[in-house]
């Protein structure tokens, strides 16, 4: 990929060059954070090229990583540069960053809205549901542009999709360009990490326990990703888990309202009980993804009803008004005098980086195609395992089977997901609409199923170009009946 | 199996006389239709042995039995027995009819009532849903125990099963005693090509077509079946489908209340149609068992509304009093003078047992375990496709894939049914309700579907002996929350 | 496919007025086979489009049929044309025969002799080994050709196949063009079923039991095909083998030179009974086939050594010759003044059609690409099953599991084959030289086969145009070794 | 599994102290390593427990323990008991390393010269072919053995096996104790490594490149392995094979009887050059063995003709002699006053064990069983692929899927290793012959592969106990033809 030298006088590992295209430039958060972590690192440099749609949105990012390598704390020697082109992000980078954001805020929120007349809840809306297949349709012609620009121009490198639903966007990727050198990082099972790093402090006496010590056996898809054995040590501290349990109250532990002066993003674990109660593996994922992948969470009558398993629905309000407040918090930086502040952010990406160059070696969980790693889940489907990540390699780890029925839970929005990239890539709306009705949320009449589908697509039109909406019997056939919904 | 002579001076294919051992023996309407069938049949002969629970059941079988031999019209030769015991059926049985009543009727009503309750209707319940989870989970053991006795008394024998829950009884049988020769037949199919017979007289003019010059090719498991392929007479007739629904007025056609009075087993072949329009292949069974394997459209508020799909639930008391009048039936035969009047009863054992003894290959369809013939669907699973029945082998036909989508609606089922059949045969209460959970039905709060379920198990307590019911993690914890169904 | 009319006033099965195109049709043996058999079928009719790239000998079969015709045992209607073009040949044709004669005799010859310089005997050598490796190279561009053509012509058509390699010509045909129905047919397996008619006759006292009547279970690939379930009449009747066997002389019974006398096709079943004792399922095609699929039967130092196993080589002199005189055979024909002598053939083309017309059912065994039928060879490749031939549709019956070591030969045959034909439609020789190497015969020194494959490809060259010779590693590289042969 | 202690003051991670059980605790040259390897570890201490059949070669190897840790430069801390069951080796182990001696140096003899009488050569007879087959067969009845103890006296602690044949050795463990935590450790693979490290030197300029650098991507079963990517920091160096061939002289390079002189052990890579060049993945076993697998090296007729590939065959004598020569040296060292020199042994069961405790992270390579990470081999097959070793845990690392042709080849191997297995644990000899005849090297007539089987069954009788040789229908009956071999 990059020119490999071996000739510094003092270390035959001499510090890299290297290029990193970002789409999705104009990033409020994720972009901050890379700039952060790429500042404080001393055996990787380079240039970082930002794209995004919103051309001002990235120009700002590149002043605002300027403006961060500014400091001493910069340790990292880094350029920033916004581009107009995604070809120039792209050409020659090493490494490719994609963060993009779905079309306006208000979009989202109608991915939101329209479910709840129909009685379908759902508090996030990015992965599955209703909300989340809207997404996938809008996200999957994208990504296949995505794919392609790498192929033509930029190959080789590594592509580290953030961007939700993580399953869907990186299997686009893959589908339009098989030999793509692609990963989907998602922090969500850190949490499960830290859950057992508190345990230990807490049943075992140690202290400070770093949530990178915890190993544990991930397997399944982003945001409904499973745990079946935990170690540290050397010790298997898995059975901590039902500790923990048994001394705490049994869930559900909250009536509907409990919650009503709690943050959106409460999360009481009680989801996760619940589901390690019944079938003996651990969820890895927040309590809020959990919910949306089963029909036994969100099966309410009122929004307020949810609160009984610990958690909240996020009000479409809240989404479309977040969107300018990520823009206000970015603009106050350049105007008030505070120099930045450095901090831990948590996240991977530049350790990614050091270990494909071949500078140090990363076990963490990534979603990459499977090639065996979950060895009873399709071939090909993009899985959440853990991996190795070495000198241009990224190697899965087998991580066993399913207990069946979690298996049957999980391989259903396997098969979804499997149908609406297909879908997708032949534009057919009516295979989506398979997909969309075998969803765990979609538990009403077949009448109102076809309804919702038809409304979320007329509503969002504009962002479904590359569907063949007029070839669509679905959409086409005008119900005839009165909606129950209506009633 | 039985003594093979090929002496006849006539003929060398000589009458053969075989033992046929009947459990379900009492069963009121199945035996009938069997001594009738048995009685027009000429190149079989013998004897057929009942045994039921009932005894008194069964030796009024035996009477009856010998009554309609009496006719002259009776030209086969057959003799009559009820016995006391399963071994005396079995003992050198060349064929056995199982046909088994589940425990008493008012037990099949809980399996219905319950549920309510918590907003799940069935309109069957003797398959899937929280009514067929309860009714595998009582006969598990008892297939189990007939399985046994077969591999000791009878371990050639050829067993026809005709007792739903059809997959999960005919699996019981294999997973007990994997050498069995055992079939599962149901007629449901049957309709599928009657409909095709309707159709080609309709559009090609011909007469008089019976259902059995229609190819169709089957797949699926029992109840949810499909079918993609359909010939008559060298043609391709499968696009008559097209033209009959087009012709239709658009489904769903009914208001809520519309059918209250109609028969309670009305089927207006609207869901058919409705699943077609979504999926492009045709369900293959009745209505009112395919809402059952789905969530879209038994999600009502009140039974009557389930009427907008052209069906109705059928009340628990007409299931507690239908028994009786069965009895009754049979009954009235013998008080009355009047002959027995011989029918075509259009089901296949007779034809089974000829073709098993090589006088006539049968094709048709049938439940066994998948050996490949369903290539996407787990292999050992019981499934329904076209088999080949020739000297005393049963070939299922290859059906090939269904679409992706069908089968994710069909694999959660497979998948849920062979759980039961782990559970069962190891008593593990706790796992068959991970498969009471995966059911398609219950799309209620997981706090309510826990207290269904033990409720269920509760309410049939004396019919669960083989289960470890003290043992379970589920049933023991005493839900503390106030269940969302008592609000 | 034809036209379809219902309105027959004596029958409502009218006769169907076909169109037969045959390629190949200059063929000496089977062309005469069809015509003699379609004269003597009744319920169906219509022309016979011979197509042949000798078109001289296809313009003889065309009057060889009409001649055939005149007679008036000749009670089938039929027309017969010979074509320039195989596009006249396939236009509008329900029905496609496919028998083509491989380039010169000569070339044949090659494949024989060339391999027994390094010591590789073949008793056939059409089918796998040096020789089946090179004839199948020969014949995938030609299968590729045919099936673009019926695409193109005759996409709905039935095309039945007789020429080897059956397995690789059958697969060509659909990798080319997935969705033609064709099916290649070999009576190989109708001498086990006469093996056991034979044994009925001896063991059980029957007389002229016809092989139609035993049902055999039949799976694996052409020419190595095996048989695990025998019945007749309702009975199993496998055990007859064991039997007979029981009373033969212990195989081997032959010393080399014993046979010498025999004619070239002699077969005693040695090997037949040989593998039977090693492997408990029974081989169905004969000795001369048997023998070149496994390496413990020909690896011989003189060609005479081979018949310890009761079987001969045939002196490729023999092949050379055998061409010319069926030429001759047919010349006679017209030249005398007898009238044709009609037979029964056994051959089953003619009843394949009437059961794909829907005249009559047909179970016969045939290759098609493996849908689950063999459950542990891959999927798509071409097998050797038992198939339910009705209306329009062919079924391959489910075979079940093959024991795991005779599985073993047959899949490493079955993955030679997939690579033969990635490599004919890649033009790959490289590739196409693993399979060969591969090949159960092939146990010389890696120099020597390399060698060995070099002089075939260039001794058949003018025959292998669309493979990319020049692209190839294994071709180019001079050997610099002294070849082991030449020592 | 040990005691897990966490309050030492100056680090949170204490010294570990544990037991290490060693069956086969005489051995030569296996046992020396880990005494040196032990004594230089510093965060791992305890005591090693040797059990052999042998016992005063255990006694003499723990004296050898004691006398290696009274150096200085014996840093760490253990203790060494010899013990005369096996129950006392494995009580409460944490770890338990097997490197068992098969039967005498005489049986092993055996296993190569028979063969020799009917022109089957091999070079190590370990692992397939004639001498391997055997081996398994007297290998699998004591591994039974071993997992069964490892079941009663230590289940969970962590099994490293040394002893061929390695897959079936590991592959029995599991059979009898399915929960065990075996792997098998081989350092075969290491000399890809570290041919790739000299070509880096050798190309790239760098100096003293540590062979753990080069990251290979592993796949296949042990000593027929496979490499398809290599990396060094951060940089695909797979094409250095390329270079490094094309510059060299074409293989095979020599003539018959060229190696005379040589070392026995001789290994010029022409074997992998050829079969890179034919497959286009690199085997990453060494020649000698490389050459079992396949029928295309030892096909000769005088053993000093393997020589054209580079390689010698081993005469019998020398492993009859090498023996007692193990012996005597061990002998020598107690007699001498040397002191012991300390080492860098390259091997690894120390760095395993330190990984397991949750000391350091280990990337390497092992055999395991497949549970996805070659998933185009059979699930449950021991396959050979890169693994992480953390605390408590063994995960392999996704290897991807072989080219079709070298699957082939590999597939056979497996399906034979398979079915030995299960022969073995039904004493099945019929079935184990089966397997032999499908070994790559048995080419050889069916007739005198018979008479070899017997021969060496024979010949191994008395280690061969449990066994049920008296059913056996292949060695009963009476071969009467003339062998070949004897002509």
């Amino acid at each position: 990929m990059h020119e490999l030298a071996v000739s510094s006088e003092e270390s035959d590992v001499p510090i890299e060059r290297i290029k990193i295209g970002y789409i999705g430039g104009g990033s409020r958060s994720w972009a901050t954070t890379l700039m952060n972590d790429l500042a404080q690192c001393t055996d990787i440099a380079g240039e970082v090229t930002l794209y995004d749609v919103d051309y001002d949105s990235a120009q700002q990012n590149a002043e605002l990583g300027e403006w961060i390598q500014s400091h001493d704390r910069a340790v990292g020697d880094w350029e920033y540069e916004a581009v107009r082109t995604m070809e120039e992000a792209l050409d020659k980078a090493d490494f490719v960053i994609v963060s993009t954001q779905d079309p306006p805020a208000e979009t989202m929120a109608k991915d939101l809205e329209l479910p709840q007349e129909y009685g379908i809840y759902q508090t996030v809306g990015d992965t599955v549901g209703p909300g989340g297949t809207l997404r996938a349709m809008r996200a999957i012609p994208q990504y296949r542009q995505i794919a392609a620009a790498v192929r033509d121009h930029c190959p080789n490198a590594w592509v580290i999709n953030y961007t939700n639903p993580m399953t869907v966007c990186t299997r686009a990727l893959y589908e339009e360009y098989p030999d793509i050198n692609a990963v989907g990082l998602c922090h969500e099972v850190f949490k499960i990490q830290a859950l057992f790093a508190e345990l230990i402090e807490k049943y075992l006496g140690a202290e400070d326990v770093p949530r990178e010590e915890i190993g544990v056996n991930v397997k399944g898809i982003n945001h409904f990703t499973w745990v079946d054995e935990a170690y540290w040590r050397g010790e298997d501290i898995f059975d901590l888990i039902t500790k923990w349990i048994d001394e705490r109250e049994p869930v559900p532990r909250f009536e509907p309202g409990d919650l009503k002066d709690e943050s959106y993003f409460v999360d009481h674990d009680d989801v996760t009980i619940n589901l390690y109660q019944q079938f003996d593996v651990l969820p890895a994922a927040g309590d809020r993804h959990l919910v949306e992948f089963v029909p036994w969470y969100l099966s309410v009558d009122e929004a307020e009803e949810v609160q009984r398993w610990g958690i909240r629905l996020t009000p479409s309000e809240y989404r479309v008004n977040h969107w300018p407040e990520g823009e206000k918090e970015r603009q106050k930086r350049f105007e008030s005098d505070d120099a930045f502040e450095f901090y831990e952010s948590g996240e991977e990406a530049v350790e990614w980086m050091r270990a494909l160059l071949g500078i140090e070696s990363l076990k963490t969980h990534a979603n990459t195609p499977n090639v065996g790693q979950c060895p009873d889940l399709p071939k090909g489907a993009v899985v959440e395992t853990n991996v190795l990540v070495t000198s241009d390699s990224v190697k899965p780890l087998s991580a066993g089977a399913l207990p069946a029925e979690v298996r049957n839970m999980v391989l259903t929005h396997v098969n979804n997901q499997e149908t609406l990239i297909e879908a997708g890539f032949e534009g057919n709306v009516d295979l989506a609409y398979q997909a969309f009705l075998n969803d765990a949320l979609v538990t009403i009449d077949a009448t109102d199923a076809r309804e919702l589908f038809t409304r979320l697509v007329e509503a969002e039109r504009e962002y479904l170009t590359h569907w063949n909406l007029e070839g669509s019997e679905i959409l086409r056939t005008e119900s005839k009946s009165t909606s129950r919904a209506n009633i």
